[in-house]
């Protein structure tokens, strides 16, 4: 614990996004940041106990300044902690070999035959102990920190069986202790159809609801509820009946919506009251209004796209009609595997048309709401947990304009540098 | 000067591109690498003086093992040091208010009436002094070195008048010598139509070729002469005529090549025998078919495509045609603020179709064969430069698939560790 307090000056320019902690910010508001030239916060403990101008904290602790570590940030630029609302985190193995298969031209039915796809992480996932899948983990934890990423949701779905379903949301727990970064769970056992279901995927759903979702309610395993809804995987019926049990058991519904083709995702995002939907690659124009309209926040993951050589979702379009967007890396073995959530700053601008203010917004305030944590993180007001990144850049547009490379120099975690000259310490 | 000899073992996988130093590498030799598992190198100085693996040069160097630096590489991989073929490394002033406003709707003029586009660096360049030239270069140069690339090509052309042309040619001799990157010269006094010969292009050209062009060559500034070939800038009658001048000068011709329509650019060069053609977004196919006859070497530049948000160029089918393929940032101000070279790998494979493999000959020796230094740097042989790139991946593969980071670990320059653990020593 850091009892030190921390005085963090002369931020070129400080990005607080005050005042969006009650509810995602949407439209013109995406583009606000609210930022203060020459920014200072100060920290005590885990919180952020001022916010201000460098003069102004400099005259309000000038007694307290001897004791207090100071970070001088001058040239740089500071912003909250990076929040990632969408990541398959904890899995075993990697998937290269799929994707150089891929580009070297090989068809979907031969990279399967060769054993790709997600039932081979499945596979590999229910074979690793726990402590494997922790060990692997970690290692992106690392990197998600160096891309200043300091809070991330993780789910479960590559279990398909209680067993590997409870060993990844128990592995995530304990990577929440173990790694600065916050880990946020999420129950996704709907996140495909187990081989021994394929013909009764309504079979597996009344499974997970009678089996799974009162598990994981009673040991307090996740907040979210999430499944694949997409043609030839789970249907809109099925996803309504499991995100509506969830609700029973307390579990707040997210979904995968409209990825590969048009489904009524986001429509009933909008109807069972989801907190998010996610990918919204086809998104009909009827789900986007509806989405827009019953607040859902949508989750938008240009890097799986990217990766897989698809069209991005239409960030720009959903901005302006007034959904409240969010950015992820989707991190996941399969069609995203990257823990860089500023690369989809990256590609939220040049592939979605989103603007270098608005990126940061869906990833920081917007993103904390996608997970329900508006109220703690996100934005750099009094009170809030201390997660704060400087970046080595003089002001937030240059973020976006030198891309392609990673311009993290500081991170503050709870009031602890945990990333200090590109590094972890 | 590094007089303990460094000994590198137990690379994961080193890839040698063995046998490539006589001519850039084609079609499916662009895929052979010439991989040793387990792999590792001798350097003496600032040379390679063996290469295999870890058991044979222990064997080898048996004896004088206990005075050199070891280095130890388990679970990475070894690659030659990255080559950067087309930059306009030196020029003042950064533009990502233009970008800012492009990406927040503004037209073209808009952007211009602000005072934008190259006509804004060109200013800033003309009115920096070499110091400052030198020192907002140094910046970049670092941020190339932490990505793993270790020597770059750096044209001139923000000057578009004899005294800054000058002053940046001879910047980047100086920078040559501050900075461990080996910079490679190119002459580009046509890079675009400077305003007080807007009516007469031709008088332009003529000026370059009878007052710059001669300066050029007698203090040997560059090895290179390069010109801005498009419609509306300059046509290829007067890019035929600028670079047979050059050769007449010992200047090896380049050319800005077909980047926003076809325009006969890449049939000038195999015609001129230029050593390579650059952008080729709009390249004809009689054109890519007269490149691959004549071994013009193809510098793509998937980054400035990525920026513009245009269709990046047809990589895939330019290495099936039998065109020697390059990559490169094109790092500048208006169209490509980026070092990572490694990202134009990710977005070659993504968004050109190129695979793995061909990415790493593309950025290696197929870019040390377009600035004429395939005898020198761009494989890992004996005798040649040790420039040599340690990546945090235990394969190849790897390198793109966990796409969006830099994977850089280790980077030695001339036999000289200059990159550990991703910082600068
Ligand atoms: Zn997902
Ligand atoms: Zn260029």
């Amino acid at each position: 614990m850091n009892n030190k307090s921390i005085f963090i000056k002369n931020a070129n320019q400080m990005i607080t996004l005050k005042g969006s902690s009650s509810t995602p910010l949407t439209k013109e508001k995406m583009s606000e940041l609210n930022m203060i030239e020459n920014g200072a916060v100060w920290i005590e403990g885990d919180r952020i106990d001022a916010v201000g101008t460098t003069e102004e904290l400099l005259a309000k602790y000038k007694n307290k300044l001897e004791e207090a570590e100071v970070i001088d940030v001058t040239g740089k630029i500071m912003l909250p902690g990076l929040v990632d609302p969408h990541t398959h985190l904890v899995y075993a193995g990697s998937r290269e070999e799929e994707f150089n298969m891929r580009l070297n031209g090989a068809t979907y039915m031969e990279i399967m035959n060769n054993g790709g796809g997600i039932h081979a992480t499945t596979s590999k996932t229910r074979a690793a102990s726990e402590d494997r899948l922790i060990e692997e983990s970690l290692v992106r934890l690392d990197r998600f920190l160096l891309h200043g990423v300091t809070t991330v949701e993780a789910k479960s779905g590559y279990g398909l069986d209680w067993e590997t379903e409870y060993k990844q949301l128990r592995a995530a727990k304990k990577l929440d202790e173990m790694h600065s970064i916050d880990i946020i769970s999420t129950f996704m056992g709907a996140h495909a159809v187990p081989a021994d279901f394929k013909e009764k995927p309504d079979a597996f759903i009344d499974l997970i609801i009678e089996e799974m979702l009162p598990k994981v309610a009673a040991e307090g395993l996740a907040d979210f509820n999430d499944i694949f809804c997409e043609r030839g995987v789970f249907t809109p019926e099925q996803s309504r009946k499991l995100l509506e049990a969830g609700k029973s058991y307390g579990l707040i519904p997210k979904i995968h919506a409209d990825e590969i083709e048009p489904y009524e995702g986001a429509e009933l995002a909008a109807e069972v009251g989801a907190i998010s939907a996610d990918h919204l690659l086809r998104a009909s124009e009827n789900g986007i209004k509806r989405m827009a309209e019953a607040g859902v926040i949508g989750v938008l993951l240009p890097g799986t796209a990217f990766f897989l050589m698809a069209e991005a979702a239409k960030g720009r379009k959903m901005v302006d009609q007034g959904v409240a967007v969010a950015l992820s890396t989707d991190c996941n073995p399969g069609s995203s595997p990257t823990c860089s959530t500023p690369f989809m700053m990256n590609l939220a601008c040049m592939n979605m048309g989103m603007t270098p203010a608005e990126v940061i917004t869906a990833t920081t305030i917007n993103a904390a709401h996608a997970i329900n944590r508006g109220n703690e993180i996100g934005s750099i007001e009094i009170g809030k947990k201390a997660d704060l990144l400087v970046l080595d850049v003089p002001n937030y547009m240059q973020m976006q304009y030198h891309y392609g490379m990673n311009h993290t120099d500081t991170v503050i975690k709870a009031g602890k540098v945990v990333v200090k000259g590109g590094t972890i310490v």
